[in-house]
């Protein structure tokens, strides 16, 4: 089953490779032992695979990590951190103090997972799966827009290859041609608990490796020449590739090698004595591998200057027409990438892949995929705007959570948001995503009300840092806003009011528009109410809802096409938590279980209609 | 590529499928047209498959849903609603008037989307690549627990094979030897917006399928006889198998048939009525499909009351042993049933695995599959318990609220809660799972300080409906109260307070433990403050709440170990929303991105820890 290798290292080459990978195998017992926890057997495992590697086949310029030319080299079994320090010891961008004393401690950048916070990670990784998947985006980028010879090293664990993302991602990397990306799985057979699903059985990874378009090489982990042979395959090949490496767990440690339960488990110091004399000492030998081709500086053709899409005030225009309108307009700019799950006819991205059709990226129902890719873009310098439904970012939650971590610059498009949805049903409706993405750390929330607030929060997006994500309406409502309004992050716009409004009543979206009719129907009774657009959930403009309060006497009905945790309503209370005046807040949300309808039906059923806006509003004035 | 057929069918049984046939096309059309909403292309392609499995595999009592014998039929495409309400008519369990009328109407139970509100539906569908992973779980339960001969027969599209989670499910069911599952896989070639990644490429779709250890029948998905022939095979297959049928978009509607721009678009009137006429009009055909062999009573052993696991006052345990050790105990019901994603020896599901390893399944490191397995147990009405870390559920939100749209009743544990994870970083801290969890409709949530609230409160899960989480520490803390305490959901204890206290500290989960001590540090500067543990984080104590602001004129200081938006400070503050006198919350949780650290250090930095909240409280009654 394992591949006969070429072979191609002189023995001088391969002495100095297993001394490079025993040094790198008793480092990772050092740090791991000296810290008192993290993956000493799951870095041994993939110490030769590492060795060669760096030695021979990753290009990668150490001391500028910022060169468009470098390699790219992704742990998506970050818990091998051990190991990748070990590397950036071996090469020479941390000291073998910092790796022995430092790591996992408090402080640190030498974290237990890896983390941006080293200038020569891409992306955090330690949730299984996602390594991979980021992979694919930066190789979209570096074939399809970078245009650069540049390669994606993957190294996976086994155990992970149970996500599903793992094969979202070989799918796409078939799919796309994207010989610059290899995934070295490192299967040692071991997961956490105990032995993988397939343990050693390579010829079933490789059937289905090969069943998703890519080119598989199964090889002996251990075995240098073969590895170095396999590498190099890898590198010269047109469609991407996975390294099979038939490896053992705690491999070099004959005490703990291929032995279950020593998983996430550091080697008490007298193991780690051993283990480390064993294998010859501390080291250090200091690697110089390959370094890239110089790369031509980016191409910035100076686009146009991206013309805002104009809607005329009272004009029926659904947000996320505009999303689409602005999205396009934003193509101007080169570095503008989209891509959808897709349901760009829905989302309206495929406004923009008609215009750009080089710059978008179809993801097809492969959710976690969407929000991977654009991850990779953004490595790359890109700025990518991902769409699908707004509930359909619930599949790749994990992905968003992770690319906080990661400090990912990406925007989010959901559309179809809440009860508005209509005749869908709930499974279509996003009515937890505001609560989800708000949590989400540092990130934006938006959700514009009309067309010309959603255009101008869209060509925003396109310059904040973190996770933004945008809530889009499936509906057709009127635009409130003139051309050339400005729509700061963390701004709000009050639509109607006065110094002697008695009750403030505050939406976002679909909900503006009925706060609004609630609004006239409260003045036809003698009541004088204001309307705020909380357009931007997150952050939130406080000194707005403080006047209101000021004014109102802190009778504030917040109305929301959302569950009632979490959302616009908890943002509210959040902002006014310490404020001393009394507030009292009536919150109208979606509090039952939703079916089809049309919209209005669903909203007035829920109890955000304009009807139940005006009772709220009668109540909080009689006190009751 | 396509299997040749035993021309099993006689001709007038292969007239009368056809008419059948034409009958679930033509109301498929009419009610889709009637509502001016649906998906009549993608029910076309599948009325073929439809018409034999119903009238000659399926097993199904229709006026005895629950019959435990009954075959399961589960609509993972769940946009081809059409024809599964068409199949419903033909069945005789709806009416032509109620299929044609209120098809997506308002107050219909025939919604967009297939839900339980349908006796005849397990689960809802519409969130793609959903329906298979739940059907793995109804064929474990069928196979390993219920040893019933029932078959599990799922129809998906071709599109959704895109999501990782139907190889998860796939990969599932070959591990398993599931040969009570059978997938249909509808390859029209066309998803909503284009082409499929696949188009008709059977024989990729072939490779991979086998690749992950199912059998693979390929078939003409409009040949009757192949396809009875194909199903006959599936049902009689020792492993798992998926048809994969060959079918053409709005097939039987010439205008539209393998055209593309035709999903989710229903036909104007004009065309709805060619077509009708063209498929032969209107017919009144009912169909009796096999029934189930009897099914023996369920055997209920009647197992020892569960013990509750005991532990002393002040002993340190961490509430995630406590999980275990409760969920084990609990295993003496014989309806309770575990899962876990590969890390039991974390989340302490170990336990019940070692006491009760029948009744246990490993789900790998595979979250999506992990809950959508848990809704499957459910569904033949055992009671799962599906644990991870807390981080990790986020890999599986979109189930998680297609569970909750499904009514399911599951249970969730969480383990590795926030920044008290300590050395192994951010990637593996639940950070944003409470208000993740909070959003999800009718979801219970709750976040023990100690082992024998933990204890306790696992033993109320196992009876409660809806989606249930509980969230749970690393590390070992203080036993805190004393055995035969008890903890109703939506409780919550007051561990320290008098009605001279100036100050509430309200934590859950660990930072109950935080506010203890800095309890005492305040007493030993005069300051009396109340210790609230608020462990049932949804449904909310209120009571509790207004007594703690009457009692402190209203200063109340929350501490959580989780992000800002959306948490337990949220909750605390929705409680309170629309109370009349003034409330002034003072918000403790972790608004930097974290690092590795111990956990002690974490959460001083996050300003969660005994010191922020002696400061905090200081603040709060010097008015500042």
């Amino acid at each position: 089953m394992t591949m006969e290798a070429e072979r191609t290292l002189r023995a001088d080459e391969t002495t100095e490779l297993g001394e490079l990978a025993a040094q790198l195998r008793v480092d990772a017992i050092r740090c791991s032992t000296r810290a008192g926890s993290g993956h000493p057997t799951s870095s041994l495992s993939a110490a030769d695979l590492l060795a060669v590697l760096v030695s021979r086949h990753l290009r990668y310029d150490w001391a500028n990590p910022r060169d468009r030319a470098n390699d790219h080299l992704i742990f998506s079994k970050g818990h091998a951190s051990p190991l990748l320090y070990a590397v950036f010891k071996a090469v020479g961008v941390i000291d073998d103090e910092e790796l022995v004393e430092t790591y996992r401690r408090f402080g640190s950048r030498l974290q237990g997972h890896p983390t941006p916070a080293l200038p020569w990670v891409d992306v955090a990784t330690g949730a299984l799966g996602q390594g991979l998947p980021v992979g694919v985006g930066i190789a979209l980028a570096g074939r399809y827009l970078d245009r650069l010879p540049f390669h994606v090293w993957v190294l996976c664990g086994d155990s992970e290859t149970a996500e599903g993302s793992v094969w979202e991602a070989l799918d796409k990397a078939g799919h796309y041609g994207l010989g610059n990306l290899t995934a070295i799985v490192d299967v040692n057979r071991f997961g956490q608990r105990g032995p993988t699903e397939l343990e050693w059985d390579l010829d079933t990874y490789r059937r289905r490796v090969e069943a998703f378009g890519c080119q598989a090489l199964v090889v002996d982990g251990h075995d240098l020449a073969a590895v170095d042979e396999a590498l190099g395959r890898a590198r010269r090949a047109t469609g991407p590739t996975v390294l099979l490496a038939r490896t053992v767990k705690g491999k070099g440690v004959p005490e703990v090698e291929n032995e279950p339960g020593w998983h996430g488990k550091p080697f008490k110091p007298d193991l780690a004595e051993r283990a480390v004399e064993a294998l010859g000492g501390v080291r250090r030998i200091r690697v110089a591998g390959p370094r890239p081709e110089p790369a031509p500086p980016p191409v910035t053709p100076a686009g146009a200057p991206p013309a805002r899409p104009r809607y005329e005030v009272g004009a029926r225009v659904a947000t996320r027409n505009a999303y689409g309108d602005a999205l396009r307009a934003l193509g101007a700019r080169p570095d503008v990438v989209a891509l959808d799950g897709e349901v760009s006819d829905s989302t309206r991205a495929d406004r923009f892949a008609e215009a750009y059709p080089d710059r978008f990226f179809e993801m097809f129902i492969a959710e976690q995929q969407l929000v991977a890719a654009a991850v990779g873009f953004q490595v790359r310098g890109y700025r990518p705007f991902a769409s699908t439904f707004a509930a359909f970012f619930s599949r790749a939650y994990d992905f968003i959570r992770m690319a906080a971590i990661s400090g990912a610059d990406i925007a989010l498009s959901g559309s179809h948001a809440g009860v508005e949805v209509g005749a869908d049903g709930p499974s279509q409706m996003g009515l937890e995503d505001l609560a989800a993405m708000r949590a989400v750390h540092g990130s934006t929330v938006l959700y514009p009300s009309d067309a010309v607030s959603c255009a101008a929060l869209v060509e925003r997006m396109v310059d904040l840092a973190g996770v933004t994500y945008l809530r889009t309406t499936r509906g057709a409502y009127p635009v409130l806003y003139g051309d050339g309004e400005e729509f700061p992050v963390g701004g709000s716009k009050l639509l109607r009011g006065g110094d002697d409004d008695r009750v403030a009543l505050i939406g976002a979206g679909v909900t503006v528009h009925n706060c609004l009719a609630a609004a006239e129907r409260l003045a036809d009774e003698g009541v004088r109410a204001r309307v705020i657009d909380l357009y931007s959930v997150k952050p939130l403009d406080r000194q707005r809802l403080l006047d209101a309060v000021r004014v109102t006497g802190g009778r504030l009905v917040v109305v929301e096409d959302h569950y009632p945790e979490g959302g616009l309503g908890s943002a509210v209370l959040e902002a006014l938590a310490d404020l001393a005046e009394p507030v009292r807040v009536t919150h109208l949300a979606v509090r039952g279980l939703p079916t089809s309808g049309t919209a209005s039906e669903l909203m007035d059923q829920a109890g955000i209609g304009v009807a139940a806006i005006v009772a709220a509003s009668r109540a909080a004035l009689s006190g009751t």
